[in-house]
């Protein structure tokens, strides 16, 4: 089924292979989709309904655009993850890199492969997830397709944004001096996961609040479009990946280099806890665990106080981690006012101390 | 690996888990998708590179966005499809919902999702052919997101595009008195299909044209956009799952019904002949096949004159099969002069003759 148009694998009456027992036909998902989704705003023309949404934005803005997908398996585990938190998950995690542009999120588009297993009221309750990132998230869902799939469920979004003519806040720009900055804390997601893998319900409850930001990341992008739309920022990236091979990309496609102090880094008081409970002693599975989607971005000395203003009015904390050389692709990180090695790109080996 | 910004179950050094004896690394993925997508546009402020391209359409049009997808085992089997053909194949379907429109295809997002035994080369071939679709269709790839699939491949395309505001041509809009047509002929995807199901390499080798038309659709770009700028078509739908399924639909859309001749439904000489050696002597094959991407579009008979025209200008056949009645959601099927029975929406019961 195409949500704008209709391409799925012919059955009659257009009836969509979801769920062995209980299959639902297109028209029950449409009608669903129709009760969830009914909202729109002016710039949307058209949306679910046609071949193609038709979106209007406002003039002197440009236009964002980004993919970002979840398969099970590859991503999540259907044991670990509810099929509401599926979809607000890709919702979150797509719409993080708008926010790592100084962007706004406006419209959805959403592709799903279903396995034949999956019971209608899971389709459904992915669905609603889908609508509550929407709604946390200022953004419509404007179209996307559905199908059947053979295997595993996989969910692809891509989200149409805007950003103010002049105001994008690129990967490159950070220029030698620039502080280095991260939004909230780090870890929290990698630690998370690793609570959930543990698959020990009295941990999972006790670590709840790090399995949360594994599970539903929170995109900055009150903090991002601050960012951008008051010219503080000079580069910025959101940590998708560890913020040490999210850093090196910042660096590479700046042409500079950095000095960071690895005590710097901010973390939780909940990731303390469990770092000491269970005696991990490096910081290793923080900075380099990925799934934070915290801003990591570089400010010029003299943007510094916009940065305090604009952080205050936000209610948001953010940390200077380090600082941008000249040494172009070279990251120094200093742990107790030492250097210590990088042994490979992203990954830090630490000495254990 | 995500192209606009990047992101992939973690291995280190970013390694890309593709191909059981030749992983590729990320690096190696970005070199070559940067010596293959190379073409940048004036609108194309960002492609490849960030954590969202940047896009500036001109000034009086509106965005046209679609998604669609392929699934390896659901919409193609590997043994009948070169990962050339995928890729080229996976972009003529998303592109041919632009031309339904109205609109011009600009940008493409792809998301990837490759099986562990996809070899390099494979990959590499998948975006030559997606490459080669999107020199055919003037537009550039800006962005997506690669992934391992622990399962089928899987590749989502969706395409930003754009039409002259007002223009639009919407599934709605069909007037009573306007009449129906189809451009180029109907059925030969679904025979080409068969043909290649049938696993004979003779048939397949005899029946090329058909195989072709199956393998690699043409969607309507310039026959679509025609109808939109000079206001031919008052509605439009390719057809995707069947020429009766989508005339269905665009008929629901209008609230009007229709009355349509089978007899007029232009069927290609190689489907004829395939269906005479085959025996098959309805043409219900063709009208419910699907996967023709030609357009079904509604014109009023004040226009018809601007249609031939535009037809003539472009080289394009197309065909009058019938007319938009007032009988709301009612479909009449005349074959020979004589109404024939619909047993199922989409799926219609031809008396053999």
């Amino acid at each position: 089924m195409k949500m704008n148009g209709i391409r799925q694998p012919k059955k009659p009456e257009g009836e969509l292979v979801v769920g062995k027992k209980r299959r639902f036909s297109e028209l029950d998902l449409i009608r669903f989709l129709g009760k969830t989704f009914t909202r729109a705003d002016a710039g949307l023309v058209r949306g679910i309904g046609d071949d193609c949404a038709v979106v209007r934005l406002p003039a002197g803005r440009d236009l964002l655009v980004t993919t970002d997908s979840l398969m099970e398996g590859v991503h999540f585990r259907s044991s670990d993850f509810k099929p509401e938190e599926v979809g607000q998950k890709a919702v979150a995690v797509a719409v993080s890199d708008v926010a790592s542009m100084g962007g706004r999120p406006h419209y959805l588009f959403v592709s799903l492969f279903i396995p034949p297993e999956m019971e209608k009221r899971k389709v459904e309750a992915l669905f609603r997830g889908i609508g509550e990132s929407a709604d946390r998230f200022c953004c419509l869902l404007a179209g996307g397709n559905i199908s059947s799939s053979t295997g595993p469920l996989v969910i692809d979004v891509a989200v149409v944004g805007s950003v103010a003519r002049g105001r994008t806040v690129y990967r490159h720009g950070a220029r030698t001096g620039d502080g280095i900055y991260v939004t909230g804390t780090i870890g929290d997601s990698a630690l998370g996961l690793r609570v959930l893998k543990s698959g020990d319900p009295k941990l999972i409850r006790k670590y709840s609040a790090l399995v949360s930001r594994h599970k539903l990341p929170t995109p900055r992008l009150r903090e991002g479009a601050g960012l951008g739309e008051f010219r503080i920022a000079s580069s910025m990236i959101d940590v998708s990946d560890g913020l040490l091979l999210d850093l090196t990309r910042m660096l590479e496609a700046g042409s500079v280099g950095a000095t960071i102090e690895l005590d710097r880094v901010p973390v939780s008081p909940q990731a303390r806890r469990y770092m000491e409970e269970t005696g991990i002693k490096s910081l290793e599975p923080l900075i380099s665990g990925g799934e934070d989607y915290e801003l990591l971005f570089t400010v010029p000395k003299k943007n510094e106080k916009k940065l305090e203003t604009l952080a205050l009015s936000l209610r948001t904390s953010y940390r200077k981690i380090g600082e941008v050389t000249k040494d172009k692709g070279k990251l120094r990180i200093l742990s107790r006012g030492k250097p210590i090695a990088v042994r490979k790109k992203g990954w830090v080996h630490l000495d254990s101390d």
